[in-house]
């Protein structure tokens, strides 16, 4: 029989993370039929990994650990909502508010599996680890190749300048370097489309 | 530089597989907003996974495995859709319609990762191995809790009896012991409740 009170607090952060499910990115489906959400971004990035892990800028990345990374990353926009990538007035406090979110979040768990959380979420924001930067480069490509694929929508509604999408994908460069070069030609592509604002 | 040709592959299939987000469950969210898609419901049994590793029935599962199964397991539904478990008539062809879905779209993949993936898709539909029996038995615990903590919605929406919840939920029983007292009393107080059909 299994400890009562632990496989409590385990059903209820089980049910606290089904709100993932609601929260909203600015990307798009690839259909354009609506927006991303956070749990289904998170899918799409855990299995990414697995796809392209030969990109790794370490060869013997532990892809395990950039996996459940991964699945776990967003869980502070259950409270903390999707902090749009190029919004610099919202950067400012998110920082602050999705501590508390991981505060709150990872607390409803059995105190051992708080810490493992806790631990994975921390080594992904600080993006010193191998796995760290890989997930943080998968976590750059992604909306990169659907902005690329749905005609740069998110980019255009939000009038997005090819400068600060520089800055942003240089965490590809980082963790996935042999995926720079496709990353760099979406880009280039999408300004000489009107897809992102080129400044003087 | 990576191989272009091999690169290109293993785009396509990123961009094929967006599609999952698109394909719909029975099963509700618990806020009962919308019913699950396939992406967000894969991203929550992975995660699950790490939550719950301690009560395998085999204690050395290798998690990583069962966790990779888990993000692959439904993406033969972008093309032969959800199949309602409690749905005898669309069981029935069921097995030769994933079939045909897995070889076309891990198809699209390198044929190394063609086998790879294919051979996870395989493991866990053939519930031999102890990864691929947690695997499957998260795949029923988290339908039978979403349906518990709706009011039984997509039970009561197609009349489900009793008898074949608890048929469908041995899986459980096989690959998380631990957990099937609770499956149990779920279903026992959802047909006092009214949401499952009771059989004289």
């Amino acid at each position: 029989m299994p400890d009562e009170s632990r496989l409590d607090r385990q059903l209820c952060f089980l049910r606290e993370i089904d709100r993932l499910k609601t929260v909203f990115r600015q990307t798009w489906l690839l259909d354009q039929s609506r927006r991303e959400n956070d749990a289904e971004h998170s899918w799409h990035l855990a299995t990414m990994a697995l796809l392209l892990a030969e990109y790794a800028a370490e060869p013997d990345v532990d892809l395990p650990r950039t996996v459940r990374m991964l699945l776990l990353h967003d869980l502070v926009e259950i409270d903390a909502g999707d902090t749009f990538a190029y919004d610099p007035a919202a950067q400012q406090d998110k920082a602050a508010r999705e501590l508390a979110a991981a505060e709150r979040i990872f607390g409803l768990l059995p105190a051992d599996q708080a810490v493992e959380f806790r631990r994975l979420w921390d080594e992904f924001e600080a993006r010193r680890t191998p796995e760290a930067r890989f997930a943080a480069a998968l976590d750059c490509f992604q909306p990169l190749m659907h902005n690329y694929l749905t005609g740069g929508r998110a980019w255009r509604e939000h009038g997005v300048a090819a400068s600060a999408v520089f800055r942003r994908v240089q965490a590809i460069a980082d963790g996935a370097p042999a995926l720079w070069d496709l990353a760099e030609r979406m880009i280039v592509e999408a300004v000489e489309r009107g897809d992102l604002v080129k400044e003087q």
